[in-house]
């Protein structure tokens, strides 16, 4: 029962959409209106609630945000959009502000019915069950195929006075940069203008969300919500403020990313993987995705094995020009590869135990001369994820 | 014991590469030189054998290729290609023909040393084995995770005088456009110029080879090599024999090609991906390729479910602009989607009926008023290819 970030409620309830009678529905209550950043998914398909919240944003501020796990009221045409509305009208009268400045957002099944009546008939126990402490229930409501709920909450204090940054998110399958697929809801007192907020989302997204991936797949209804109320008093007016505030969104950001990652579905370990030595930032971006991405490279992450030659042939088809002679590869800090010759077999049973940690970096050094570097987070494929996804409707 | 393209002798055994006593090792001999043809993975990681045959065709004629499975001799440095070097002298001393004209090739594990003691000790039995009836035998000793041998061959006439086009392919796993990760030899008795048998080996392997996925990944040593020895007397110099080889060289690597992916690790099914109604062919390609490269959407047809919301997501996020209110989706000949919404419960069960099948077509149309269309071969994504490749080196 910790607390969510000051002068917000939230609550995460059961509301029939999952039939085992795990929650399915979450509340984000101001008490006052909040300035709101957001950035959404850039998937042609978007669903229902994108379409509405990319409208919505336009006018700057936020008071509430319903969200829905279960059904993700894509493909569902005019009448996904007029039923998400009908729900956004019905929790603003109940909460008695002004509809513009109820957000939507949805998870799950694509081109299924929009279950409007159970979520309208829900909300009014919605509201009365949510507190200031309720943050573990929102992150449960708003999981699809997660095994665990992804909180992360932070406060710091400057010159006495305290800040918080509170985020929940939901991610399991179709995780992949521009954007993560996923769903994330970051709430915080410090007081921001629009504008600005949305600068500071952008750079904390790039360094978060845009790092990570699962499985290469882009959903319908990825969405970040930075919702600031200015509880604190504090404004990022205040250049100390400020940094603070970035750090702080920094901070939360990538530990929901990493947690999204370390719940793939069907994951079973976390790795980094770190590209060195390129010429260009994009340059090493597109050698360190590729071999994020990699399903060869994937499965010998889950079956254990440091089969170091699928990680090179990755980087060699990332369309990125490098010499082939002179590439060193680190598990963690163990050197596997010189010069693109393996280093014997001390150094690969060494990356064998590496391998087995739950958690490792992978260090690619293509030795260009250059000093750009990139990172992504990236899990393992494993026979569960199939499972998962071969079954996901039924 | 079915007869090989005439005046080529082929040959498989074991070399004791793989210790199970299966084919590992397989020879094409051509009675004449042949002019040969070739295309070569674009990875930036060649293997040795890679490195070398790129060398090898710029002098236009071929006689024989030596190829194993097991082993890639691929990050094997300097020593790799003294090796292959060696086999490849061994092989033509024994032949009495010039070491120009061998040709090698490998595919199997990076980064191991290869074993060119045990394949130097197999040339004589490999040479003594020989016989112009041995496809299958060859098609067998370059198979890796593969489980069936892919061969392929057709004769046709002309006036009386008939021509072959035999080809064997190994694929499996690392399957992906640009190109196809796999082996392929193709022998015809035609009589070609080396330049005009590039041209149509390069139109003949985009209509097949880069048009099917299996999971991205790309090796180290894709090769695809085409030998025309003129036995037939046929030659391609008369446009009545070009089109005719030309035809019958499409036939044949689409056959493989479609073997291949049928093949692919862990597969179960091979499902066509067509794309139509772009403005543009390449628009088309875009879509179809992200479709059928989509971890969702190939568990989804892996667990029989016809969920075309991965689909439709898959499309959307594949960087081509098109309007996301006028899809329509076809499984076979059945409409599950008609201007991006569903068409009901009735045609959803049809659709559960055709994704059962061993083979089916998913046809998109984006109806941008456009007539460019793409077709790709792809598979689903199974546990048995997580089990595969999380296991391949132990």
């Amino acid at each position: 029962m910790s607390k969510f970030c000051p002068g917000f409620l939230t609550a995460g309830i059961n509301a029939g959409l999952k039939e085992d009678g795990k929650k399915d529905l979450g509340l984000i209550y101001s008490q006052t209106p909040a300035s709101v950043a957001g950035v959404f998914t850039k998937n042609i398909i978007k669903a229902a609630p994108v379409i509405i919240d990319i409208e919505k944003i336009k006018k700057g501020y936020a008071q509430a945000v319903i969200i829905n796990s279960k059904n993700a009221n894509c493909c569902t045409g005019k009448k996904g959009i007029e039923d998400a509305y009908e729900v956004i009208n019905s929790l603003a009268l109940q909460l008695q502000i002004d509809r513009s400045l109820v957000f939507i957002s949805s998870t799950g099944i694509i081109g299924q019915p929009f279950p409007k009546e159970k979520i309208k008939f829900a909300i009014p126990k919605l509201i009365a069950n949510s507190n200031d402490s309720k943050g573990k229930e929102l992150a449960e409501a708003i999981m699809t195929t997660d095994t665990v709920f992804k909180l992360a909450s932070v406060s710091k204090k400057i010159n006495g006075i305290s800040f918080t940054v509170s985020g929940v998110a939901k991610g399991a399958g179709m995780i992949h940069p521009d954007m993560a697929t996923m769903l994330c809801f970051v709430c915080t007192d410090i007081k921001a203008d629009q504008d600005k907020l949305q600068t500071i989302l952008n750079d904390a997204i790039a360094n978060s969300f845009h790092k990570i991936t699962i499985d290469g797949d882009t959903s319908t209804n990825d969405t970040v919500l930075l919702l600031a109320n200015g509880a604190s008093g504090l404004s990022i007016d205040k250049n100390e403020v400020k940094k603070a505030f970035e750090k702080s969104l920094n901070e939360i950001l990538l530990t929901l990313a990493k947690k999204i990652v370390k719940d793939g579905e069907g994951a079973t370990k976390l790795v980094q993987i770190k590209v060195i030595g390129a010429l260009t930032r994009d340059d090493a971006k597109k050698i360190a995705d590729v071999i994020a991405s990699s399903p060869l490279v994937k499965t010998a992450i889950f079956g254990e094995d440091a089969n170091w030659g699928r990680i090179l042939a990755a980087a060699g088809r990332a369309g990125v020009n490098f010499n082939p002679n002179r590439i060193n590869l680190f598990f963690d800090e163990v050197m596997i590869m010189e010069n693109s010759r393996p280093c014997g077999e001390k150094a690969e049973k060494k990356a064998s135990a590496i391998i087995k940690k739950d958690e490792f970096v992978i260090l690619l050094d293509i030795n260009m001369g250059g000093e750009a570097s990139a990172t992504v987070y990236t899990c393992d494929l494993s026979v569960d994820y199939v499972k998962i996804n071969a079954d996901y409707r039924t």
